[in-house]
């Protein structure tokens, strides 16, 4: 027990001891810890209880529960989310429900094309299931080792695979729900096609876990890629990466499964910093290309890769490059993309941000910023990178260590934004709202749609106890 | 002008009048008919008016008077829907609200990937749009000739490429909806990722014009297929076209555009009253599977669906089978596909319906309705057609021409939903709900899932002006 006296409505946390028994519930403030810290651990807040159901009946009653109390309660599942949606606030009013104790695989059918997983289940667990029935899971990001089904579906996750399968919610066949209200909504069809009403669904996708707690879903699984070539290519300019992803779109057509930008700085920064990694390709061009391909035939694409590659010399967009020629240089080229963000942590300060552009817009937008933060008087570098297929860039910027102040990121977030909104872009791609780009968002969406949110999240959840003050601000900060 | 007296309300249609001028406004009885009758000519409403805007401001100040006076408006717009979703009621108190005169294609940007249009853009003019900016559009149904785009977003249209592409909902990046309050929401997004907030665009995508009228869209484009390869494949029962599926996505992955099936008895219909079709092979075979694989290489495919066959062959799933060796005759192939409907209708009464299961489901779905049938005193035919691959067939019923009865269809369509329900399927997989499957949902339905739909029409349409009575009752009716 900590020896604060606890903030939680105290009639609520003997009904969660009724419905979960005291073991799980965790109230110590050492196991209450690793709930109330985000991923990057720059944000802190409280947690009154941490709940720990194991099964969807045990779900719906803690939200009956915290209805009857007007307890908030503030679900969350690997807790890697980014934009501090899954972390309570400081008050310690509010309870986490942990989705970790849900973690089944339910039921896996490979000629249905379908999973069905708890919203527990690890990412890569998923990925693991579906391989070894000889289907495929296509969402993959950084994180998979940690990430959990329940907090993907919930942020609607993105990551490198989305040119060629669309985002989670594409790969969303149906869901479990529990409402505030504390009923289970049953929406686990198995279906490619239904067209019945409302599709309910998407509002929880991405939801943010503001309409409900998704419990557990029903996963569309993919052909699995059987020849998988991945390349790495250097280029002068992101204007010459997008002529790249132009010729390979017109070349490879769908086979492309991801395109990936990143800075001579960055991949520096993961030769200096992260252990084993080493330099693909012998080249000083301040811009890299990291390209996959994949069929489902044996043999036959590296030879396509080839020929592409070829005229991709002859008309100079490229003057050296690399295919991966076994899996561990192919994976060493994902170890440089996937750890960016953990190699440049090394070099000093970073501001992380995570916008969307058409991808033709991506050359300009980067050469604005450019010229824009070189008229700032700190010396601050750029380090864009991430997926130009998608137009989705985390157009991060390296601080100086003496000149890190909360008026600078204001500045250049200022800046990019400006850019972002000049070209009808998204100030999240596929991090979500969060807490951290509420006012980001409010100043951006029209009133109107912001009407037809308050009033979707006042009909669904009209006494505001499913994770308040996320995406929307609770109705008293109005 | 209609020689009856107008049950529409007079205060509207002056406002209307302000708004258009009366030419385009139709009140007369042979200028409302096109605009009353359902596609197969089964269903007729009648429409007190028949707007005609041009343009989305002319649509909003159509919705602000509609809203003033309390009048109902039916959103229509090719009027190709099957579910009596785009026809009014008998009353004449409605208008019908079309949309034909929204016809512009707004933009196009082949390199972002995306089209912008006007939501009574006729859909193959979409596809050529896309094709000469050489993209491809991959939304295809039969009715592509006359369907316009805001009636495909608004049903969440379905068709022969949904196993590669998805349904419509897969092809919205962004849309411009008139809300029943007359605001104009501009959701014109081209993003490929946006996590901000409710993904709201996907309420009025399959939302069947009840909750706003969709006056504009940005689609996604695709990479163009270059080389196609269309097969003709006779088998000897569903259970062998479904190991054929399967060996399919096994060994070509997403390479698979369609994978269709008909029965023998559809093909000789095609051939008697179709002009000019021919028979694709010389086979007796009961059952027949259309599939058309793509990619965006030259040449190559051919050689890859050969090795397919000769392994189905050796391992006798087929024992004749025809690639299309020229486009005359994959169009042949096609057009006994998609003129299924049309031929069948030459033979006599015909039960439609639209349903999907798993794709494994098929073969036993289909066996038992059989034995059912057979069951019956009525000598009824089987003629179940269409997207295997989605687990979606048209599973439709020849009915005697002395025993076509409303006793008779309600028993067909229990004996076949009671099936579907068995197997968790949908009994509409792409034509949505109308006010024909509207019981059939509502028995369906938990009562969780009808009170989230119903909260939604009420948040966004409290007096219940926009396309009353399709999908969910009005209150009244309730």
């Amino acid at each position: 027990m900590s020896h604060d006296p606890s903030p939680i409505n105290q009639d609520f946390r003997r009904a969660a001891e009724t419905i979960l028994g005291q073991h799980r519930i965790k109230s110590d403030a050492s196991d209450r810890e690793p709930y109330e810290i985000d991923f990057w651990r720059q944000y802190r807040g409280r947690a009154g209880l941490v709940l720990q159901p194991q099964t969807t009946a045990e779900v719906a009653a803690l939200v009956q529960a915290a209805q009857t109390h007007k307890v908030a309660l503030v679900p969350q599942a690997g807790n890697t989310g980014l934009v501090k949606g899954g972390i309570p606030d400081a008050t310690g009013t509010a309870a986490v429900l942990s989705l970790q104790g849900l973690n089944k695989i339910r039921a896996i059918d490979p000629t249905g094309d379908f999973l069905i997983c708890e919203a527990g289940c690890v990412l890569q667990d998923i990925q693991t299931a579906a391989d070894e029935a000889g289907r495929f899971f296509p969402l993959s990001l950084g994180s998979q080792g940690s990430c959990r089904i329940g907090g993907n579906i919930s942020t609607n996750a993105g990551g490198v695979n989305v040119l060629r399968y669309g985002m989670m919610r594409q790969s969303v066949l149906g869901i479990e729900v529990v409402l505030p209200n504390g009923e289970i909504w049953d929406g686990l069809k198995s279906l490619k096609k239904d067209n019945t009403g409302y599709d309910l669904k998407q509002l929880f996708i991405g939801g943010e876990g503001t309409l409900g707690i998704v419990t557990a879903a029903s996963l569309k699984l993919a052909p699995k890629p059987v020849e998988t070539v991945t390349l790495w290519l250097p280029v002068l300019s992101p204007a010459i990466a997008v002529e790249l992803y132009t010729l390979f779109t017109a070349k490879m057509g769908e086979l492309i499964s991801s395109f990936e930008l990143l800075t001579g700085f960055g991949l520096q920064a993961a030769i200096d910093h992260l252990p084993g990694v080493r330099p693909p390709v012998d080249s000083n061009l301040p811009w890299h290309c990291l390209i996959e391909l994949a069929w489902s035939f044996d043999e036959g694409l590296m030879a396509h890769a080839e020929t592409i590659l070829q005229s991709a010399f002859e008309t100079e967009l490229i003057d050296d490059g690399a295919i991966a020629q076994t899996t561990q240089q192919a994976d060493n080229m994902w170890r440089i993309r996937e750890g960016q963000s953990e190699a440049t942590r090394h070099i000093g300060s970073i501001l992380r941000t995570d916008i969307s552009v058409s991808t033709q817009a991506i050359p300009a937008l980067i050469n604005t910023v450019q010229t824009a933060v070189d008229a700032l008087p700190s010396a601050i570098t750029l380090l864009p990178f991430g997926h130009i297929g998608d137009g989705n860039l985390h157009f991060n910027f390296l601080l100086p260590p003496d000149d890190d102040t909360p008026q600078l990121r204001g500045q250049l977030l200022d800046l990019l934004y400006d850019q972002i909104d000049a070209l009808d872009g998204s100030i999240s791609a596929e991090h979500g709202i969060g807490r951290l780009k509420q006012a980001a968002m409010l100043q951006r969406k029209s009133a109107t749609e912001l009407t037809m949110m308050r009033a979707i999240k006042t009909a669904f959840d009209p006494n505001n106890i499913m994770n308040p003050g996320v995406i929307l601000p609770s109705p008293a900060a109005d």
